[in-house]
């Protein structure tokens, strides 16, 4: 059994880690910390796991008193690097949940995220962890970045036509729709129930974090220094991401070839499916499955590349574990089986 | 293995079935059928399901051709009869979701329900399925008829009470509040989303055929007649119910001693959990969970006692899987335990 | 045209004054006020108010540079009092959206909310403003106690029924649910979206301070002193509070007979619908009307009661604009005549 | 007073007829019909209108007898069609608010509504009613096409760029959300409560037939032949719908520069509010007003402009008495002016 430490009890990744790996078949979970509530139980702060996960929080000092082989970070950016500063040659692997290893560079992170970096040195090596672009890379790794949860969307609707040189990388748009997990468990105006409820808006406009992850990515995987124009927008709904991506083609292209390419794209990939209609949120949610879909409209001359996760799972918790069981030679599906929950 | 078939593919209540027995570590799903669907792959009538399960579905007339251990009866009432009355020699046991088997008697069923009964001999015979009020009862049995979703919330409320005689049996009020998906997969005026949505309403006064399948459970319990007092009312989620139950005592009581007892009552039932504060539907969410509350008011003198399941779990499909490891010697809580989804 | 002021302008209750007063035909918005947010334009705190409503917000302190006729107290409980105390030898007439004068006696008043009453010797004056109790007594009247959103809905509700000695006054349960602005603007772990959205709960069992509210009133129309029982529950809507009264008669009773009543009870009350049917929170939405019916359980002896209003209109600010017009003789309706939001 | 008919009174169109001309104060209703519903009064169709509006429900024929001004078609497509062919040489307006005079011809009609016209001469002939971009044509008319929703708030937010030729005019993008009142009243699987709530897709990808109206109003504008970009989504909400519009400019702009377009654009039409921020649906919900927001992202050289409005009014209903207003020589505004439900 693999020895697992969650850092970080209080939010939703900590939560959906501990939902996950709590039927893992081949994990143990040694350690839940949080700094705000250590001596209370997790199911304290997470009611729903009363009797399921009654484990007692502690400090995060407490790695340096326990066997671990995985340590989960499901802090804050900027937090989690301190971690990482502290812990980087510790024994046990380390996948972080946050944006603090993302980029490709302390610099490209400094212009984002407005902050500087701790370890400067250790970003360019941290490998970006969205397995279903290259998963050998990230099998032998002992510090993993965990995708953010729009660039996991966007990245997978919009892959094969990146890496198959299919698209004009000036013409990129993604349209993006999240539900409000996304903005944390913080309470604040954004996530009052009267704020969200029956309402929708687009937010962050031009200038989301997220943006340079998506262009770094699909940069790579195009060989190329593109722009992407990436507009998320809050949905009324707990879970859930879907993307409408738009994209001009620079070869000849139909339909039919495209689904084909798509479906050869992902053949060997366990969790993403590659639908024959457009996705829908409910029919991912809880899952770590990706739904993909992508069509042609000659009258327009553009593909539109639709996809579908949930935000807690493929877009963070679940998408760690995958990245867990690379790591440690285990099925890639380990533990992350479930059954979409619908309705 | 069991070989078990999903008569009635198209519901709710077939859906849960097929999410949960598809993870069952003791179940293979030998056969699901549809009349007004066969020869569709159960994913295109759940489009959720596509690459999870896509088998054929099959016209009810395939039992006898398929080597079957369980049988669940996931259509109408009225419908479900008619397959007992065909079926109730075959060497399957059965296990009825309908309410077509949940009264004591033809003759009460034909006063509730309005229609006379194919098999009014066999109703007296056929065991309740509430694991938790007697699963002695339910082991040695070849058919069971399921608990409906209200009784099974309203009954694991009250039972404590019941069936230590502490409350005035003429006192009893159930005011329940359900999801919509007890209304079924049926378009309608009643599910249209526009009526559902930022709406609430109690439905059905006086009359909701449950409140006869609560009498005759408490009834039982208490040795006594009992009527109760029982309003259902339409929330604006996809599932859960919650009961607030209000009964005066007839001996003197304490808090502390109700809390007690609940917690003595439920000792050895692993879905039951005695809370300490007001249950929450979504911390049940997707399980076969039932949380249950009691207070005492002093100022009043009345007890107040609180229940939250899932409808589709703990309220249909989950305890009939329940049910069916208890007739099958299984462990009761084979494929049955996962974590609530919240948020 | 009469000049009023608006006291305490970023919550929901200054919010809907605005809505409302903004057409009333007889008033001027002279003034409205903010500590925290004053120099800022309404519509910077309400952006769905830009262009309709651009008024400078200013300190409190603006009442003494102001004329006014009406002054509306849209502040917390205890900071209502504040201003009381300061402004009741004013000429303006005072409505008073808090709970501070609601109840008939300091002593009463400390004794649910835990505070001491600065103006004790006030309070028995003080009127209690529900116009179809009895609009004669708050016609004259200086200063007046705006009711409590579920007093209002549960009274009407059961007026009738009291009034005429109906019921038996120990036996009332008022079982109450109300969507979440009743929790107020402000962002908390109560409010948060992913707290509310699919989730339905119970709180303040046995403790809410609107029950003495609605003992004090029934038992003044009762002439005895009755105690009820009242649950409030949390709806996953905006929006709305419906009641679901159950009181065992004291009389024999026909279900004709109280229909009878409670049409002849609200005659003349143009913002009380008797309906024939169970009430629905979406039929009153965004409107003053309250929606009552009754019905009569002959199986158990049981009356059952339902009422349904929009707690931020006739449970706040509509019924205080109501107050304002029976205050200042006004036709009642004037400016409250809106059409429910249905959809 | 202009007697007025809303032929057609079972959707929500003609409820929201109701909803806003019951209040016009130059407007009277004379007759309100239903071939389905005849007989029955109007509320009994929309028991939210219990006590508002009992009038009986007519046949269409009705109109023979009664003295009308104006007429308002509030039933399908091809059903329009039938009435203004046989009510065309009639005293009364018509204001149809069916797709089946917008377009420019009845074949481009046939082609995208996959029927022959039943009057194709008239088609040409009918002014497509947005009054923000010529109110003037519509003033003298006789029969007025009142456009869709998403045309509107799609046309609405690129045309100050369109009519200035700023963008280019093969790059525009729609991606647009609806609540599911846009669906329509009628219950079926996608209006189903549990398919839309916690849910969110793309529909109608490359088709939608708001396609071509959008594409000719703006070529209209642009005097060119362009082609759009168009997709729909399913918001969980009942009312409201927002833009999202992309666009690459043929000439050097600026934020600012937009920004001062727009405004002056608007600079006197009473319903489009030009926002310094992205517009959300909440702050217009209930009411005529169109939101619309311009920025440009130099990083991208692409121009996004959003547009918020509900559907049912200004999508609908609420444009459709603007242009009887403006048909009627009326202030446009008339019966218009309601403020914003939020929340």
């Amino acid at each position: 059994m693999l020895q697992v430490a969650i850092i970080g009890a209080t939010g939703y990744t900590g939560s959906e880690l501990v939902r996950i790996l709590s039927h893992h078949p081949y994990t143990n979970i040694a350690l839940i910390t949080s700094e705000s509530r250590s001596g209370e139980r997790f199911s304290d702060v997470h009611p729903s796991f009363e009797g399921i996960c009654d484990i007692k929080l502690q400090m995060a000092a407490e790695i340096y008193k326990t066997h671990l082989d995985i340590v989960f970070l499901a802090v804050p950016h900027r937090v989690s690097m301190g971690y990482v500063q502290k812990w980087q040659n510790h024994k046990f692997k380390i996948i972080d949940l946050s944006g603090d290893y993302r980029l490709s560079s302390a610099d490209v992170y400094q212009k984002w995220y407005d902050k500087e970096h701790l370890t400067p040195d250790l970003v360019p090596d941290v490998v970006y962890g969205l397995p279903e672009i290259d998963s050998n890379a990230i099998s032998s790794q002992k510090i993993v970045a965990n995708p953010g949860c729009y660039p996991t969307a966007s990245i997978l609707a919009l892959a094969p036509l990146l890496a198959n040189g299919i698209v004009d990388t000036k013409s990129i748009i993604i349209d993006a729709k999240s539900g409000i997990t996304g903005a944390g468990v913080k309470s604040s105006a954004t996530t009052h129930y009267s704020n969200v409820n029956e309402n929708f808006k687009a937010y962050a406009l031009k200038t989301h974090r997220h943006t340079i992850e998506i262009e770094e990515q699909l940069g790579e995987l195009s060989e190329s220094d593109l722009k992407v124009q990436f507009t998320p927008h809050l949905l009324p709904i707990d879970r859930g991401i879907l993307t409408t991506c738009y994209a001009t083609p620079q070869k000849t292209v139909t339909e039919k070839g495209l689904q084909k390419l798509y479906t050869s794209y992902y053949q060997s990939k366990p969790f993403v499916r590659v639908r024959q209609q457009a996705p829908e949120i409910k029919h991912i949610r809880g899952t770590n499955l990706c739904d993909v879909f992508v069509t042609y409209d000659e009258r327009t001359n553009r593909i539109i590349a639709l996809s579908a996760i949930d935000n807690l799972v493929k877009g963070a918790a679940g998408q760690a574990v995958q990245n867990m069981n690379i790591m440690s030679d285990l099925p890639q599906t380990a533990g992350l089986l479930s059954i979409p929950l619908n309705p």
